[in-house]
């Protein structure tokens, strides 16, 4: 068995270099949904690729994609004998407003406490750089005990639409025995977890448009209705007061949580929820804990509304248009298809004839799950063991990783899910940060998984 | 009797000039309800004092207010027996956003066939300067019949917030026999109208704020509520789906139509009122024509509505936070202060307790009537008949005036709509515009008003 306390020695003595190059990392703007930054998207990908390069990796490859490309780089002197891990990263962020409500400039790292705060410092580039620096540890040392092949991407926060017909085109370069992802994270620094089940995901855009052009509404009030207002009473029949989601058939494909799925889910309080989120009182589905309805029960959101005069005062508009942004949760057996097709059929039968609507579709991904009893979840466990003193708790999350599901259907490839943000990191919202303890522990447990996985 | 010839003759032969004059007022960005645009309100100002010093106007003044000055001018050299106009205009305009539907830019006033598109050429910029040319015209030749006073502000567009303050503060200056207020319009180029009732307002906006900040939806949908969607069932529970208004007593105030209210709005069809609006299909309130619906029933609209994510693409957010504007107009005998109360009692009743609130209002403004029979109006009916060889319908206008009611109040004075506008002229929306030789046919209208006043 491979031996990895060289390794750890490593990385204790160079975490200095492990801040600097995450913070060198977090100042490269590479916000996915937005054309303004594309250039920020390629300085990205160029920055993994260089670090590959650097670390020794071999045919290291910024690859091409209908939108933002794949940065490709493989390690393989582990001998064939050693198992492949396929990591996968993103290197692209989400979008940083509400801007006035960062402390300091999102794409300026800057540690206050014991976390570093900066857009993408916890999703996921605090993780993409946990997991190089477990590689160079060993790199460094004793040398690594299995094969590695990278697949960074960078749309995973616009749903990795690319992704599929990249693996397609891949599937011989990106064959291994395990993906280990590291877009993920624990419940609290002093609570580990590994993440066994993932929500899916479908995210839509709903436009309604009245009138050709917008209108004075003290001349036209009255006369014609209003598409800001046909958009909030659709809305709002898309759920009961209680939280229940009301499309059509929406519960129909929902596997009920067996006990034994209830029992596995963590131990969570309603005030740590409440903490967590930064809410004074908790909302949802009757007959479900908020543990069970965050991890393990769909959702519907409203992630973003837009009609008429938004501006600072008055203006006096019959808005001609109205937009809005609706995302949904699924769990098994939904499917995205599935649930598209009950927001179309909930359209139909709703929208006026006053307003005629179209329906964007921004990204879909099915619900996975992950074998507990893998020898890759074993490894998870052990590592977590080693470094953090404690049985990590597996845990479901609702978030969506495309991936997952996608390198199951594809290449046969399961995946393990390892990484070290916490709940309270920010992520997507102003203030994202990355918790610097759990940080280099991270490190430190990679180093330990890839030995045990070895083993 | 005066003679309106040798004026009429010359503003025949000086369209050009009025045209000229009336453009370089137009390249004027007043916008008053944004901030950034603060130094055009000051530049447009103090063109209009330039303009009335130059046409001989004494005591021309740039009053400020607690927000935007007033611009004040006088001439009264008719003499003692002759009447004293009070003019009301405004030199403010509205925003012009959407700014990409516009064909050409809002302050670059261009004439394409009969129009003359610009932000303000018809509200209310195109009417000031009517009037200015109809003064000018017996200035130059016979005379002017009546002595005037020039009251023009710069908050009409964001509810006339100083005006009440102005007024009370300016009694004596202000003294006159009527208000001839240009803010208005008529029906069509061949259906010449005058303004008899107008209606109230009442403007605010709803701020919800849920949990601390912006949330990953993944992390905490099914955890918390989302104030866009609580935002859509509030804005929902407003209205009934046919139309009607459910603040609770909102109609308790509402003077029903009479038979003769009925029979004094002027014919408008379903087909010219979808034709003017730019809608395929009406809606309203069931019970009344679509013409009752616009000029003599009151309305709840959404003028905005903002929250979470809006750009391009998907960002996975449940929002901190929503905003909505919203507002009623009024009739006889509804006030603004007891429909602020209807609103804050529902809120009171159906904001959920997993979000806060908060109110902020914008502007409010009484319903005005005024009397068809006094002389005045009588005058405005000769001098429509002599210009257009047609009698002017009495229509009653679905819009909001603020000082007709400030000045009946106040000074005891009436006003006299008279304005030149039209129902297609896309004022407070994208393309406004000023059908040309409804203005210069405008301006002989005023010629003969002051004529037939002074009689």
């Amino acid at each position: 068995m491979p031996d990895p306390t060289a390794a750890i020695r490593y990385s204790l003595d160079h975490q200095d270099e492990a801040l600097e190059d995450l913070k060198a990392f977090l100042r490269i703007a590479s916000i996915s949904t937005l054309p303004e930054h594309e250039k920020d998207i390629i300085l990205a990908a160029s920055w993994v690729a260089e670090k590959l390069k650097a670390m020794g990796f071999e045919q290291v490859a910024v690859i091409p994609t209908a939108r933002h490309p794949v940065v490709y780089g493989e390690w393989l002197k582990a001998g064939k004998a050693a198992p492949t891990l396929l990591f996968y990263g993103h290197y692209d962020v989400q979008p940083v407003d509400p801007i006035d409500e960062w402390e300091t400039e999102p794409f300026v790292p800057t540690v206050r406490g014991e976390n570093l705060y900066a857009r993408g410092a916890s999703d996921m580039k605090g993780q993409v750089i946990a997991h190089l620096k477990a590689i160079e540890a060993f790199q460094k040392t004793s040398g690594l005990p299995v094969n590695i092949k990278c697949m960074i991407e960078g749309e995973e926060e616009i749903g990795s639409p690319s992704l599929e017909a990249f693996i397609n085109a891949n599937k011989e370069r990106l064959k291994s025995d395990l993906c280990l992802n590291g877009d993920s994270g624990i419940i609290a620094p002093d609570r580990p977890s590994l993440v066994v089940a993932l929500r899916g995901l479908t995210y839509h855009e709903i436009r309604l448009t009245g009138q050709r052009t917008d209108q004075h509404s003290g001349s036209f009030g009255g006369v014609i209705d209003n598409p800001a207002m046909v958009m909030a009473k659709l809305l709002a029949g898309m759920k009961d007061d209680q939280g229940r989601i009301l499309l059509p058939g929406f519960y129909d494909d929902v596997r009920e949580l067996s006990q034994h799925d209830r029992e596995m889910l963590p131990e969570l309080s309603d005030d740590w929820w409440k903490e967590t989120a930064g809410a004074k009182v908790l909302f949802g589905e009757p007959g479900y804990s908020t543990t069970e309805r965050a991890k393990a029960r769909p959702t519907l959101d409203v992630n973003g509304i837009l009609s008429g005069f938004t501006g600072e005062g008055s203006k006096t508009v019959l808005p001609a248009r109205a937009m809005a942004k609706v995302s949904m949760r699924l769990v098994p057996d939904q499917t995205p298809a599935r649930v598209r097709a009950q927001l179309v059929q909930y359209l139909e039968s709703h929208v006026p004839e006053t307003v005629t609507w179209q329906l964007i579709d921004h990204s879909h991904a099915n619900p996975a799950v992950i074998d507990t009893q893998s020898a890759a979840v074993q490894a998870g466990v052990r590592a977590f063991e080693k470094v953090w003193g404690t049985t990590p708790v597996f845990d479901r999350v609702g978030g969506t990783v495309p991936v997952v599901d996608l390198l199951q259907k594809q290449l046969g490839v399961n995946t393990l899910m390892l990484g070290f943000g916490l709940p309270n990191d920010n992520i997507h919202g102003p203030n994202e940060k990355q918790h610097l303890p759990t940080y280099f522990k991270g490190i430190e447990t990679a180093i330990h998984f890839f030995n045990e996985f070895a083993s």
